[in-house]
C-alpha cells in the first residue's frame, strides 16, 4: 500500500516547515502554477473554481447593497499617478510601464493599473455634476499589477485578480460610513463564506493606503500564528476628489468636492483560507467555496450496480444544490481517499455493494477525519447538507478558538517579542509615534495590524512607556 | 411636451447617419464612455450588466460542455510571440509592450496579451505528459489588448474583454470536431440569447487567425447591411504544439505532438446586438441580456397606493425570475417613457390609479412599439414572461427576415459592387486565389466573410471567371 501514501509523503511537515508545506500543497493540488515571467502565477481550474465561488458570494452581497459593476481601462496615463502626492510615492516604485504600442514609442508612458483610484476618479469627475448624481458606487472585478520583489502564489504575485469598489459621496460622514459598512460586509463574508475569523479595525498612518485619510483592515491568523491582511477599506476624504476634480453642486447650490472611498479583496483570500484551515494532509476547504463539496468514491466499482448507485446519489445531491463528483477512475480507493483528502474536499462518501444492499453509506468528514457508516442512503440530501453546515461551523469555531488562545497582551518590547516568537498576535498600548512603531518592527519583525477599537484598555506605550493613544494588535505578517 | 422628445431628438437619424446614431446611442444610454487613453473605453454599469448576462449564459454552456475556467498571466515574454512564425507576423504590429517594471528596465520586454495561445501553449506543454492528460479544455475570461488605429466603443478598442477557450487533443480529428462544436455553440447562443441570426463557416486563408490551419467565423448582418464578425474558432493542427512543445505519450507508447484549437467572443457582441436590433428611438435589447427586462412607470405616482402597487408588482415579477425596475423619480411619465425606450427595455408597464382600480395594467413592448391595456394584473407573471418570450422570437424573426432578404447572388465584380452598395451580403463563386480576393476588396471594399458550406453552388469565380472552388459570402464589414 505504499502508493496510497504517496501524496501525504510528498507534502512537507506542516509544523516543521510551514512555508514549504504551503508551496507543496498549492502546487500538488493543482490550485496554481508558476507563470513564465518571474512573480506571476497561473490560476488552474481547481484554484479558479474557488475564486469563482468567492466572487459570486461577494458580488451578490455588493449588488444587494446597491453597488453596480463596471469596467475601467487597464492602462493609466503616468501623469494621473502623480496628481495625488502620497499615491504616487506609494505606488510608483512597483508599477509596470508600457512605453511602446502599435509599433511606436508612446508620447506618454502608461502604467498597468496597480489600483484604479486615479482613473476612476478621473471618470467620476466627468460624470458627477450635482448632488443628484450622488452617491456614485461602482465596483470592478479585474486584474492588477504590482511588481513585488518577493512573491508567493496567491499571497503576493506581480499580477493578481481582485475587486475594487469606489464610492463618491456628498459628505465625509457618508463616505466614512460606507467605508465601515464595507468592512463589516467583508467581515460577515469572511465568517460565513471562508469560515475565517478576522480582526477588523483602523490601521496606523504607516500602514495606510497611499493617499487615504484612513485605512481599515481585516486581519486573519494563519496556522503559524502570523497575520494575513485579507481585505482593506479606505476613506479618502477629498484627496482624490481634489486631484481629479470630482466636483458637484450641492442641494444648497454651492459647488463642493465629493468625498471618496474604496475597498478591495483579492485572490490573496485563497491563500488565506489555505493557511487558516489546512492540516498535515493538505487542504481543508470550507464548504461554501469548495469546488467539490462531496466526492463519492465507489468501492468495488466493477461490481454490478455500484457505479449506477453512485451516479444516482450524485444526481440527488446535485439537485439539492451541492457540488458533487464521482471518482470513477481506475485508481484504488485508498489512492482516491488520499488524493481527495489532500485536495480538501469537505465530505467523502464511500459506496460499495454491501452499503447499497443495506441502504447505507459511509461518510468521512475531512476536517475531523471522522468516518461514520450510520448514514441512511434514503436520507442522503438532508444528512449531507446538514453535515456541510456542521463542517462550516466547526471550521470557524476551531479557527476562532485558536485565534482567541493566541492573542496575548504585552507591556514591553521583550514581552512582545516573546509573544510573536510563540506564534501569537500581541495586544499592546502604543503612543501613536512613528518612531515607536518602527522600533517594534526592528526589534521583533512585527507590525501594527489594526487598532483594537472595542477595547482600548492598554495604558502605556510598550516602547516609550508614555501614555498609550491606542491599543494595537501587533503581529508578524505575510 | 418638448422635453418629452429631447432624447429622440438627440440621437442622429438611424437611416441617414448610422455611425453617428451608434455613437449617440452608446454614449447617451450610458453603456460606455471614452477612457482617457486614446482607443480605450470605460464600460459603464448599464453596458457591463449586458456583458455579465452574456458571460453567464456562455459560461453555463461551456461548463455544461465540460470546459473548465482558469486564469493565465497578462504579460507574455516577447520571445514567446516569435515562436510561431505566422502568429508573430499577425500580432506584433499591434501589441503594447511593457519595458520597465519595479523601477528598472526589464531584461526581456513583455507583451500585454493580444490573445493567449502562446502562454497557454507554454503551460499546457508543462502539464501534458500522456494521453491520460488529454483532452485538456480550458477557458479564461479576461482583458486583452490590440493597439488599433481606428477605434469605436465595443466594436474595436485597444483593450476589450473576452473569453478565450483553448483545447489540446490527441488527434487532429478531435481538435477539428471541437472547433466545429464550439462554432455551433456560439451559433445557438447568438440565436437564443442575442436573438441574432448568424452565418457560420470557414474563412479564407487571408482572413484566418495568425498561426491557424483553419478559422471559422460567425458573421451577423447589422442594420446597415454591413457584416460584423461576432466570434471565431480556430483549428491549429500541430503548429502551436510544436512551437511550445506540447508532447504526449500516446496509447501506443509513441511520443507525438498534441493538436490544438481555440475560440473566442468579446465585448464586441454588445456592439453586435445594438446594431442588429436598434431603431430610430435607440436601443432595443433582447430580453435574455437586457439588464432591465421590465420597467414599471407609475402614473400619478403621488396618489395614494400607486407606488405601493408598483412595488408589489415588481416583487411578484422578480420572484418569477424577471429583472425589474420601478422608475419612481420625479420626472414626468412622458420623459420616463422616452428614456426607457432609448435604453431599450423590452417591456414597459404603466400603472396608475385607474389601472389599479380595474385590476389591469397597460403594457408597452419596445420592439413593435405596441401598447395594450388588456392585461390583467392578477396574471402579470405569466403574461409578462410570455411577452418577453414573444419579443425574443420576434426580434430573431425580424433580423432573420432582413438577412434573408438581403443576401443576393453575384456573378461579376460589378454585380457584387451593386449588391454591397445596396446594403446586402453577396454570395458569389471564388476560385480560391488570393489575387481575386484582393481585387474584390479593392473594387468594392468588401471582404470574404465565410464560405457557404451548405450550398456550394456558384459555378465560376466572380473575378477571373475560372471554375469556383467555394461559394463565399462577401460583405463590407466592421
Amino acid at each position: 500500500m505504499a502508493k496510497d501514501n504517496q501524496f501525504v509523503s510528498q507534502i512537507a511537515d506542516i509544523e516543521a516547515d510551514f512555508p514549504q508545506w504551503y508551496t507543496d500543497v498549492v502546487l500538488k493540488t493543482k490550485l496554481v502554477d508558476y507563470g513564465p515571467v518571474k512573480g506571476t502565477m497561473v490560476i488552474r481550474p481547481y484554484g479558479y473554481a474557488i475564486w469563482e465561488n468567492i466572487r459570486r458570494e461577494l458580488d451578490d452581497r455588493f449588488k444587494a447593497a446597491g453597488v453596480e459593476n463596471a469596467y475601467f481601462p487597464l492602462l493609466i496615463p503616468m501623469s494621473f499617478m502623480t496628481k495625488e502626492a502620497e499615491h504616487v510615492e506609494g505606488f510608483a516604485p512597483e508599477v509596470a510601464v508600457v512605453t511602446h504600442a502599435g509599433g511606436a514609442k508612446l508620447e506618454e508612458p502608461l502604467v498597468v493599473r496597480p489600483t484604479s483610484e486615479t482613473i476612476i476618479g478621473h471618470m467620476m469627475g466627468k460624470w458627477v455634476e450635482s448632488w443628484r448624481d450622488l452617491p456614485l458606487r461602482q465596483n470592478q472585478w479585474c486584474n492588477v499589477m504590482r511588481w513585488e520583489k518577493t512573491t508567493r502564489p496567491f499571497l503576493r504575485t506581480s499580477e493578481f485578480l481582485w475587486q475594487e469598489g469606489h464610492g463618491v459621496f456628498e459628505s465625509g460622514e457618508e463616505a466614512e460610513s460606507e467605508t465601515l459598512s464595507m468592512l463589516a460586509l467583508y467581515r460577515e463574508f469572511a465568517k460565513n463564506v471562508l469560515c475565517m475569523p478576522v480582526l477588523t479595525g483602523r490601521k496606523t498612518e504607516k500602514e495606510k493606503f497611499a493617499g487615504a485619510v484612513a485605512t481599515f483592515g481585516m486581519e486573519a491568523m494563519m496556522h503559524d500564528g502570523k497575520s494575513l491582511q485579507s481585505g482593506t477599506t479606505h476613506y479618502m476624504g477629498q484627496n482624490f476628489a481634489k486631484a481629479f476634480n470630482i466636483q458637484f453642486t450641492g442641494k444648497d447650490g454651492a459647488l463642493d468636492y465629493g468625498y471618496t472611498m474604496s475597498y478591495g479583496v483579492s485572490t490573496r483570500l485563497i491563500g488565506a483560507l489555505i493557511m487558516t484551515h489546512g492540516d498535515a494532509r493538505g487542504l481543508v476547504l470550507p464548504p461554501p467555496v469548495a469546488p467539490v463539496q462531496v466526492v463519492i468514491v465507489p468501492i468495488a466499482q466493477k461490481k454490478e450496480g455500484v457505479l449506477e448507485a453512485c451516479a444516482a446519489l450524485k444526481a440527488r445531491l446535485q439537485k439539492a444544490g451541492m457540488r458533487v463528483k464521482v471518482d470513477d477512475t481506475d485508481n484504488s480507493p485508498g489512492w482516491k481517499f488520499n488524493e481527495w483528502e489532500m485536495k480538501g474536499v469537505p465530505v467523502r462518501i464511500e459506496l460499495g455493494p454491501r452499503d447499497i444492499e443495506n441502504g447505507k453509506m459511509t461518510v468521512f468528514r475531512r476536517d475531523t477525519l471522522e468516518k461514520s457508516d450510520g448514514y441512511l442512503l434514503s436520507e442522503a440530501e438532508e444528512r449531507v447538507a446538514e453535515l456541510l453546515g456542521e463542517i462550516s461551523a466547526a471550521l470557524y469555531a476551531k479557527a476562532e478558538a485558536r485565534m482567541k488562545e493566541r492573542i496575548v497582551n504585552a507591556s514591553s518590547l521583550e514581552e512582545l517579542l516573546r509573544g510573536v516568537d510563540g506564534g501569537n498576535f500581541v495586544r499592546a498600548g502604543w503612543c501613536g509615534e512613528r518612531a515607536c512603531e518602527d522600533k517594534v518592527k526592528e526589534f521583533a519583525q512585527a507590525t501594527a495590524r489594526v487598532f483594537d477599537e472595542e477595547h482600548n484598555d492598554m495604558p502605556v506605550c510598550l516602547c516609550c512607556g508614555k501614555k498609550a493613544a491606542h491599543t494595537v494588535f501587533f503581529a508578524r505578517a505575510y
